[in-house]
């Protein structure tokens, strides 16, 4: 089935211990898409200036994603620049420039009308409940957020998590969005705000699927943890979030149902993806991969992890 | 087989958000001879003052734990006081009293010198490496140590790690150790100073193995990574990565052979048993365990992380 995503198409600059990259294309919904796009059909719907031409347009066709939502408008494209010299795990934010998404209207195209699946990517909360309820068939809706929302948009943010049926964000959100420490309480308060499912992001650890009943109503809280793999060298984690992202919601868009033992290989395909993410600058390893190298690195997290 | 290891035996005053506790019975010495117990006979070398009478010996007892080699000596227990109140995941230490340990010579009972595998708990490079050296009949030798060992007597801590077969330390010493601040680099490198595999505690993220070419050659390095159990509530850390080496070690002595599905089992009763250790203050939950109980978490782990 095809995932729908709504997100930032966005330029960075980037600079890393392995070096710098000036005005590489970035974005939440051009990483989930990428990402995504080795599992399912993907659609994006995101808005861009007239810095945003061929060669960037033809990143997304490459991966055959439908790209009609991506409205075009008189301006610059939304900048970031971004360091993780002092600090791998998390980004020295330089400059945000907002440009054309400051004004952003998402726009559904018609022919996206019929997607069950919808990604929510890391926007303001009020477009994400907008894009929400325009899309009234998306049977299964999962999505992101962010401390600045967490902070200072917290009730707009709370009409999103109602309608959300697996809310994906690490540690440090989880905490703040239940104002507790302990990360199993927070994980329970946060689904009590909602989401069906939490995924927690834990960087280069792994992650963590928090879930209740489970279909056959056996457990009222189980969860599954699925490990980052030890990297020789993490080139730049941009993106690295929302490519886990598209590889679990991807994953799950793929298959028939979605089985406890079906996010339980989301988990992990959500982390290759995201394993992946680390290794070139930008969506570079992104745009290459093939299905067999994304299943190879499959097997090597089961053997990373599993006792027999 | 029986393990021997070296160590402190000391009283601990710990304050967390749980609460406080007053001069329990501590030590690393300790909580890895209680985890140990439950797979294996443990044999302890320390030293203790005259404040450690009856009521400590009995929790030793209790586990048919051998203390024939904690010496007996005029003054005070080692003492340390440490608190978690701002963070549950590394001890503000508060006090430190070395007391009696100040002139800890570890001495060997003859009884102990069967003893095929040994454990050096954090102690001072010198004692580790002296007792190392009397009891050349180990033959699976496996250590621990700390930040002030490793950027203060590095000379003496590198001739220790030429003799260890496993040594256990957590993400913060293994980038020290190698002055790399990538895990993976940094493993390598501290596999080059001697140990032949490296376990790499990450306290509320579990731990991962290192290890170089397996029994059969086929792989020059390989990785295996245990989690931790997201817990509801984390009571007190102390001796919890302690509590790991004793589950770990202690599971790999009581095995016929140290295969590399041996090597993973022992991962995740590491795991289990730090887990444990996590779930009352000091050594309390530790007494008072069942081998059920361990493995039912052991299953539990299994759970968490395995696809099937």
């Amino acid at each position: 089935m095809a995932v729908t995503v709504v997100g930032s198409v966005a330029f960075d600059s980037i600079e890393t211990p392995a070096g710098r990259r000036e005005r590489c294309l970035g974005g939440a919904a051009t990483y989930f898409s990428l990402s995504a796009s080795y599992f399912t059909d993907v659609r994006v719907i995101a808005v861009v200036g007239e810095d945003f031409g061929k060669p960037q347009e033809e990143v997304f066709q490459a991966r055959n994603i439908d790209t009609r939502g991506i409205e075009h408008t008189a301006g610059k494209s939304f900048f970031w620049e971004g360091s993780y010299l002092d600090n791998l795990n998390e980004a020295k934010t330089q400059i945000t420039e907002l440009n054309v998404f400051a004004a952003f209207n998402p726009k559904i195209p018609d022919a996206y009308r019929d997607s069950e699946f919808l990604f929510l990517a890391n926007i303001d909360p009020v477009l994400q409940r907008r894009v929400r309820e325009a899309m009234p068939q998306a049977k299964l809706v999962a999505g992101d957020t962010m401390n600045y929302w967490i902070k200072g948009h917290r009730t707009a943010l709370l009409e999103v998590l109602k309608g959300l049926d697996i809310l994906l964000i690490n540690d440090t959100e989880t905490k703040m969005l239940a104002g507790n420490n302990n990360l199993v309480q927070a994980a329970r308060a946060v689904m009590a705000l909602g989401p069906k499912a939490l995924v927690v992001k834990h960087g280069e650890y792994g992650a963590t699927l928090f879930h209740g009943a489970n279909p056959k109503g056996a457990s009222a809280e189980r969860s599954f943890r699925a490990p980052a793999m030890p990297l020789e060298e993490v080139v730049d984690p941009t993106g690295a979030g929302d490519s886990f992202a598209g590889g679990f919601f991807g994953y799950l868009a793929s298959q028939p149902e979605q089985s406890p033992a079906v996010f339980r290989r989301a988990m992990f395909y959500g982390c290759v993806m995201g394993s992946f993410a680390c290794e070139r600058f930008g969506t570079e390893r992104l745009q290459e991969l093939t299905r067999s190298e994304i299943d190879n690195r499959f097997n090597l997290f089961r053997e990373l992890t599993h006792l027999d």
